[in-house]
């Protein structure tokens, strides 16, 4: 159970990180592009240390105003520096503070773009293995970014979305899509299950895909983020199931 | 020999880091906040190894229409992880093209601040252990920062300006003062020459300071910034005084 | 009764203007630099105008991160291309959605130093009145800025704050004083009535201070804002003081 | 014949602003987004007033790293707002300086996705019009911003490139082929005399395309623009074509 944290900035707040923390075992910290400042690292680093839970770095788009989620076009190298400038923020931070930093998930449209273009992918995996080969790559299922941890040499997470439904193709269906987030606990908590229970992805209109499914995500900046969240932790205990946090070469569900 | 290096920004072009590198021993790279971003501070990094110079941080506000030459008021803690974040984006750039991070100097005003204001000081070097203990802390000859380092358990490396003059007190002479900057690179020559001579700072108005002196440094960013550094490396190769790399524990003038 | 809005960013919300809006009688909105952005600004602008609210714009350092409260220091010519700029800008949305910026109202830092120094006051002046000479200067009482209003020739408004204690020499309480920030209802608006009875500024020690009182300001960003709005605005309509908006000569209180 | 200038930033030089503004009728002005702070803006209405230039707004993306040449998803709505905030903060400034902005003409990619696009084309004209129904609208050639302008009622002035070579489509030449970007001041000045007899658009394979050409514009961030600005201005001299400034209802070459 990974979530995204740290997205406030300056006098902003954004999400209740505060609160949802207790629910998951790894958190995505921004660094400062989309969203995010060393401030609010550092604050976000402590909070996920008191609760034990281990951070990864959320790179994204030197996008503030578009909250990293508008597609900017850059060369491969530009986005590998990006992504690299980011992450050892992010560690030396980290560092200071006696965490390390244990894996790498890109935010938004960088998300995105590297699901489908593999030129994009091959270049945030860059990016992660010029800070430390030992990061983690958390992927999206299916995606061109699993293919292009494997060429770098780096380990992959899979991860899938609690909260999020997919397209027959393994792609997220866009946020402008009525069915696209999961708004009710139940719902997110079931569509976990379901596919812990299936070992695939299963896309809103039943398709089963084939993949590993290591951790799930769930989106913090949802006003239903909390309900879900809780749903979900919940559900999970009740089955039984374990969760870990992303570190190391995790041993179960993350 | 160091010098400002790293402080072009996307478009825009700020200083002649090739023709000057071959003249350094040490160059102290923009880190993006008060200019330089990733692809210049990558683009720095190699061309600073192509020459066998060592690099540090060179943090600064994060005020680029000012070129971080406005003092901003900041909480210490504030200073300290806007000094982390920074010296963690250049390390982990490095590390991916095989370089270290030997050091960190403070930029402008920040540098400014931190000379005078022992909290300032003590919050840069904080900042500065956070990210690693290793790290030399390249400070203002007669400053805080000297005691601030010695304080967080950092190494000093004691700097003067080969192309600037100083005041009784041992600042440096304000950008305003007519004498401030020296642009023959004579006078660069004689004044660097006649401290190392005499073994201490010695003022426009011809005071002493005792003071150990381990570095010079030169702006990159003035016109006359490449004549002044082949005038002054010219006249130590000339006085027969070796100049070393500012890393590890340096054993010569750096 | 003036309220500072349109503070949010992008995906950031600042304040509540929706239900603030209907307390006020002018909206003082931020244009882009310590606050707002082009988008935020036509919404505001928009909203304003549902409630018949006359507008005026917020003008602040170029500081989203410090969201303008921190002083920095720039030139009087920078300060007042500064001021015209953001005024220009809200003008222009103002005009395309059939409105005209009525007055102008510094922001955080910029208006503390304003407040206490004739320069800064002076620059903010030219700053207004080269954007046009029929804009008012809300300026808060007893400052150097009415007196650079007079200079430059711009009609003052003097305003005091509903939500904010006095030091004896006029000046606000600093924030971190326990009493600068009043939050109950009933406290702010005993203080409006009072200022208005006494014609004058009353400090939180009771001394009095002679001066014109035109309009009070509410701090939309505290939490407080919106019953602290409510209870002053119903003291005032229970007193059968009406409140006008900023615009033209107001003849009345704004 | 126009430029674009005044896109220095902060300690960043851009162009020689002061060497090439004899030699153009019309300035088109960074607005601080892309380029350009309220600083450089002023000096730059300041230096085209000097030499009796007009001036017109130069919008861009807000993506100062990139200098506004990737496209930026963005909405209609938020392209308007984009492009109205940027006119009236220059538009404020001129003002205070006694000067009128005449006419707008957007900025790199923006101003690629307007020449293809309907929908950010009229955006675009909508932004304008909002600042002012008198702004006259500097068009490329052929371009949806043409038929956007008279959707919008704006005046249009077509305006071909002295100093880039057009493919047969009536498009620029990208950047990346080789012969894209006009260097040699003689070749730039056939190609403006020959577009000028023939009262077309000429491509690079001598397709001659039907169109009103209003204006040329020179690119002054490249190394040959003085060169290339001396060379068409002379040879329009020498052929007896009077250049007169975007303004009004131009009755000539701009």
């Amino acid at each position: 159970m990974n979530a995204d944290m740290g997205e406030s900035f300056g006098p902003y707040r954004m999400g209740d990180d505060r609160a949802l923390m207790p629910y998951v075992s790894s958190a995505n910290i921004a660094c400062g592009m989309h969203a995010g400042d060393p401030n609010v690292m550092a604050a976000t680093i402590d909070l996920a240390r008191e609760h034990g839970v281990t951070i990864g770095a959320h790179p994204g788009f030197g996008d503030l105003n578009g909250f990293g989620r508008r597609r900017i076009p850059m060369t491969s190298p530009e986005i590998e520096h990006l992504v690299t400038y980011q992450i050892g923020a992010l560690q030396a931070l980290a560092a200071g503070r006696g965490v390390r930093v244990e894996f790498v998930k890109p935010h938004g449209a960088l998300n995105n773009m590297a699901h489908e273009e593999s030129d994009v992918a091959d270049a945030v995996a860059r990016g992660i293995r010029a800070a430390s080969r030992d990061l983690l790559f958390v992927a999206n299922c299916l995606s061109e970014m699993t293919r292009a941890a494997e060429r770098a040499g780096l380990e992959v997470v899979h991860e899938a979305y609690a909260d999020r439904r997919y397209a027959p193709d393994g792609r997220l269906l866009p946020r402008s899509a009525p069915e696209a987030v999961i708004h009710d606990p139940a719902d997110a908590a079931r569509q976990v299950l379901a596919m812990l229970d299936a070992g695939c992805l299963i896309a809103a209109d039943g398709t089963r895909l084939s993949t590993p499914i290591d951790t799930f995500c769930l989106h913090a900046d949802e006003a239903s983020a909390l309900e879900v969240a809780k749903g979900v932790r919940g559900a999970l205990d009740g089955a039984g199931i374990a969760v870990v946090a992303i570190a190391g070469t995790p041993a179960g569900l993350t």
